[in-house]
């Protein structure tokens, strides 16, 4: 039998490099010789991944920011249930590419929703079912803005696209999380080298490796 | 410019009527000279009737109580802000076949997970917009069931081939509401022929009524 294993998730504006330290972190876990599964949010679970098609096509107005926020928790209670928990039962370890803060963040403090409002939504669908570690990663916004542009190209996505203020917003919110949980949420710093910030995340989780 | 239209929902368990009881109201307040627009839940706007499909297909294990609660508020949010807003700003009366109570007796009572909860999650979503009155059309559980037997053959649907005790719960939250709101809630009878039931629904919008 083997123990529970441990649910990670990262997190981060655009441009910070969440994608490919979501791989190194993978790799280094493994190397240890974890069990790891990657997933994503929205998404991670076949309802998950339904709700996340309905979120993301069409227009910028195809949902209101409260409809939206249900949605998101509508998904994430799914992801949990179908896909988290049950591997964490079989000893693996879980690693989501954004989780609950990115909702806090996004739609509670930059989008306007009030952070404990889209809490209290997480509290509902998921009975505040938590990561063991949230490691955000920052950047000073202006730089996190200038990767993401040569990442996407001059026209940036939808969301990249939106104005320095949203995402210094994002920003505050995340920080408003680490300086609220800090057992749970760490910020690591983005800047320097893929293999510095990833020996860095790697430390923010000393306290759980085996 | 014209007056803001009335809102009004449409109530009741398996095999009260009510899809006929909504044709006939439909006709009874075009021949007092209103523009009526019928709509349903869930659906009743592009994004709300994607968000149906997700809720009505696969099978009964699809969804857990919590994701499907927030996938109703998330489809009635979209509802309220494309459909039924619009038109009753343009003066046109909304009759829906379902509502806000159904979530509240369906989920909130009958699926255990509270009536205050399902209701919170209408406050978030749609700042609590309520209908100016909601009909519920009432029949003794046994006689529901019979009625809906018929309609539906001996299998029933899936949501009318669950037991007793479940409709029964459903019944006593559309009661519970009554009980609270009775300003905005009627119990209407079900009993007898269509046109009398018709009566008495129109009797109870009488207070409403040009």
């Amino acid at each position: 039998m083997s123990a529970r294993g441990r649910f990670i998730s990262l997190e981060g504006g655009e441009g910070v490099g969440k994608s490919t330290q979501l791989d190194a972190l993978r790799h280094a876990l493994e190397g240890r010789g974890l069990q790891v599964v990657t997933t994503r949010e929205p998404g991670g679970s076949p309802g998950a991944e339904a709700i996340r098609d309905l979120l993301l096509k069409g227009d910028e107005a195809r949902w209101n920011p409260r409809a939206e926020a249900l949605l998101f928790a509508a998904a994430r209670s799914d992801h949990i249930q179908k896909t988290i928990v049950p591997a964490l039962q079989q000893g693996q370890w879980v690693i989501s590419d954004r989780f609950l803060d990115s909702s806090l963040a996004y739609q509670g403090e930059a989008g306007g929703l009030g952070i404990e409002a889209v809490r209290d939504l997480h509290r509902f669908g998921s009975l505040d079912f938590l990561p063991d570690r949230t490691l955000i990663l920052t950047l000073e916004v202006g730089e996190a803005a200038a990767r993401a542009r040569v990442r996407d190209g001059s026209a940036g996505d939808r969301i990249g696209s939106r104005p320095p203020s949203y995402h210094a917003a994002v920003d505050a919110g995340f920080r408003t999380m680490a300086a609220k949980e800090p057992g749970r949420v760490r910020l690591v710093d983005a800047e320097g080298s893929p293999a510095t910030v990833t020996a860095r995340l790697l430390y923010a989780l000393g306290d759980l490796l085996p």
